[in-house]
């Protein structure tokens, strides 16, 4: 008997989970049916600020794999055509084919919801002004590099100053405007404690960027077209010839929602290990539409990154296909430049440990990527979170340049491991005077850190 | 009552120690008295290739601390006078000033055996002439200095081909010398597997440097004046303006063993985890001259790098200065250059492997540093390790090029926790396209080995 997968969202977890399960089983065993609603499968939606860059100078170099690539694989595939509801009880998606209208049901043995997130964009006036764009997809990106060809100014205002806005600040530069970056906290990169925060915010000032903080965002001022022409805060105007948001996602849920299925704190699917929606044989979720595992604060969150996006895919891929995966968890690990800055966190700040009610110390180091002497050292500022007592390591938040993000892996691995920080002081990682200093910096962080545990008293 | 430290040796392990004791007691405490036979103290005798090259323009940028930084902090430091006996009955050292060629016995409370090693420098004739040269100490790496400032000639023979080799292969490069590289194997750095070698091979070949396997050098031919002119093997010769000796060293330990202090397979001192020589309160030892437990293998090794004599130096000071330190052992990572080429490796090679019993898969991968689609992607090749049936990973090499080396570190790390590889295709690894693909080649590596485990069967 040949079982039907259907998969709503054909790009990272979707387009994995169904590559997966035809990997290990057939046509025969099994038919793939995939929905998307927009014009692309499989892309790296982390590549689009380096594509409006020009750093990436063609679209196509960002998917991964085409339409036609997944349909050679006997993956049938519904390009523009968005599933408007799901009937738990029948077993069945409801599809819209958005040329024609037409409307069509179809049964499945097994649901994979892979419905992504949208851009968090307020309804503000002037929000949904030409433009005024986000990036969270291709066509975004094609749309902003439209706008782009055709603007006359060279002014950009960039709102908000997480990971998407300090990118597509520097993209903006790239491409030669000014850019202001709008942002409600004080400090760009609110993933990172303030402190460290800082760091980024005056290497952004550094690099010309125009930095406004504790400014929230009342409208988009338009001119007598309708175009945006300026950004509004309460107490001052931005011109831009161009407004770029970058204010993060949530979860794209509503169909979810509206099929009754579990959702979490922050809009997101919950699922179990197996990435199958709680309490719902045959229906399972990943990527940006769920919500994951914090194994360090034990807690779900909510993060949009295409590597979570393709392990779940993989997983579900795997189950469905009759084998055994589990996705067990995040720590938070995230990396991210603005030009030769890198930016690297995982684990909980300040705020995440209080929130779960963790005690900690926090100590803050000054290093350089490479042995002192050796040509391109470059400063490196590591800041590391203990638990108290404990010393259990909580987290870890790297701002420097060439070398800084990727050592924010070795934190990752020792917090899956639930290492102490004593016991990270003796990690044997690569030294050579090209490559680190004699004390690899996360280790000088770990010595302090634990000869701070050990002061932090009863 | 004062105690006395005695320190033999005044480099990275034997001077952390001293600054690290005297951190935690002051000199009316704890009287340090440190014994250095050559010119300079604390310097990074792994920087010398980089000096050499002219990368690291000054000879004292090499310096961490020079002796009147150490004698500043109450360190009673005795320049260019060497231990010639250690009296364990008595507890006490010999020392002669080996300029004006006086002896004394010092008593000591706690003594530091950190007498580093001596490179490996076979008994063939020729071996000692001039232009022949180690690059051990600072004083051997101004030898060779003097001697390129006045060779006429621009061929320099490198003899062996692991760490030190191919360093100073890429220095003489550097200097404009046509380099000939002659190694005993047939690959060059045998802290590879021969398969990885060859890939550094090909790069080095590439590079224009001559690489000469399967090579026993029998003797270096000199000329009229006695100096160094070729290089001979069995059946042929080299001509060499210089001769660079880059074949490895062994633990310094005639001092100890003249005193009947346990030596291991590799002659190297052998300790406690808190870095006592084993079977002797007050008597301790760490650095290039001990040998340091494997906890992969869970054999000793000997492994001489400046990280690991750091690493001792601290927790004998810390324990000599009335605290608690250990240091656990070592999983064996190094990291290295060639030019642009990375060089990485942690763990067991097969052949490490098979020598205590393990059985196991292994698997090779061609990934690249950053998204494909990124500027700037590196190809870069993984090989991974893991036991047969239980999937614990054994051991990862890596060659590539930017970002290829310090990604060994998160093998290190997992080594130290005893992950396996399934366990590793989980891990929350930093991603961004400018820093890794989607999936990082350690995990695509640990999805492939984990696969190949299961394939393993019973």
């Amino acid at each position: 008997m040949r079982e039907r997968l259907v998969i709503i969202g054909g790009d990272a977890a979707g387009m994995s989970a169904a590559s997966q399960a035809r990997r290990l089983k057939g046509p025969d065993e099994l038919e793939i049916i995939a929905f998307e609603r927009g014009h692309f499968t499989s892309y790296s939606a982390c590549g689009i600020p380096y594509w409006v860059s020009g750093d990436v100078p063609e679209r196509h170099r960002l998917i991964a794999r085409t339409p036609e690539e997944h349909r050679a694989r006997a993956i049938d595939l519904r390009m523009r055509t968005e599933v408007t509801e799901i009937d738990v009880a029948a077993g069945r998606v409801r599809a819209r084919d958005l040329e024609s209208g037409a409307e069509e049901w179809t049964a499945y043995d097994n649901l994979v919801i892979a419905t992504g997130a949208r851009p968090d964009r307020p309804p503000l006036p002037g929000m949904d002004a030409p433009g005024v764009h986000g990036v969270q997809t291709l066509d975004d990106g094609q749309a902003l590099l439209d706008t782009l060809e055709r603007a006359e100014g060279r002014r950009a205002v960039v709102v908000g100053a997480g990971y998407i806005g300090v990118e597509m600040a520097e993209a903006m530069m790239k491409r030669g405007y000014e850019v202001t970056v709008v942002n409600r906290g004080q400090e760009p990169m609110a993933t990172l404690d303030p402190d460290m925060g800082r760091l980024v915010h005056e290497a952004m000032t550094g690099l010309g960027i125009t930095m406004v903080g504790d400014a929230e965002v009342t409208k988009v001022l338009t001119d007598a077209e309708g175009r945006a022409r300026a950004v509004a805060t309460d107490d001052a105007e931005f011109p831009a010839d161009v407004v770029v948001l970058g204010m993060g996602v949530r979860p794209e849920t509503a169909l979810a929602r509206a099929a009754g299925l579990p959702l979490g704190e922050y809009g997101g699917l919950l699922t179990d290990l197996a990435m199958r929606v709680r309490g719902h044989d045959g229906i399972w979720a990943g990527g940006d539409c769920v919500e994951v595992l914090d194994l360090v604060s034990g807690r779900e969150r909510h993060i949009a990154l295409g590597t979570h996006a393709n392990k779940h895919g993989q997983v579900i891929g795997t189950n469905v296909g009759g084998g055994y995966a589990t996705f067990p968890g995040v720590v938070g690990t995230a990396v991210s430049k603005v030009c030769d800055l890198e930016i690297a966190r995982t684990g909980l700040r300040e705020k995440d440990a209080r929130a779960v009610g963790l005690q900690y110390v926090t100590v803050t180091v000054e290093s350089t990527s490479r042995a002192g002497y050796y040509p391109g050292a470059a400063p490196m500022t590591v800041k590391m979170l203990a638990e108290r007592r404990t010393g259990r390591l909580l987290g870890v938040q790297i701002v420097g340049r060439e070398g800084a993000a990727k050592r924010v892996d070795v934190a990752a691995v020792a917090l899956t491991a639930g290492m102490t920080v004593e016991q990270m002081t003796a990690l044997d990682l690569g030294y050579a005077p090209p490559f680190s200093p004699v004390w690899d910096p996360v280790l000088i962080a770990a010595r302090k850190a634990s000869v701070a545990v050990r002061a932090g008293g009863a």
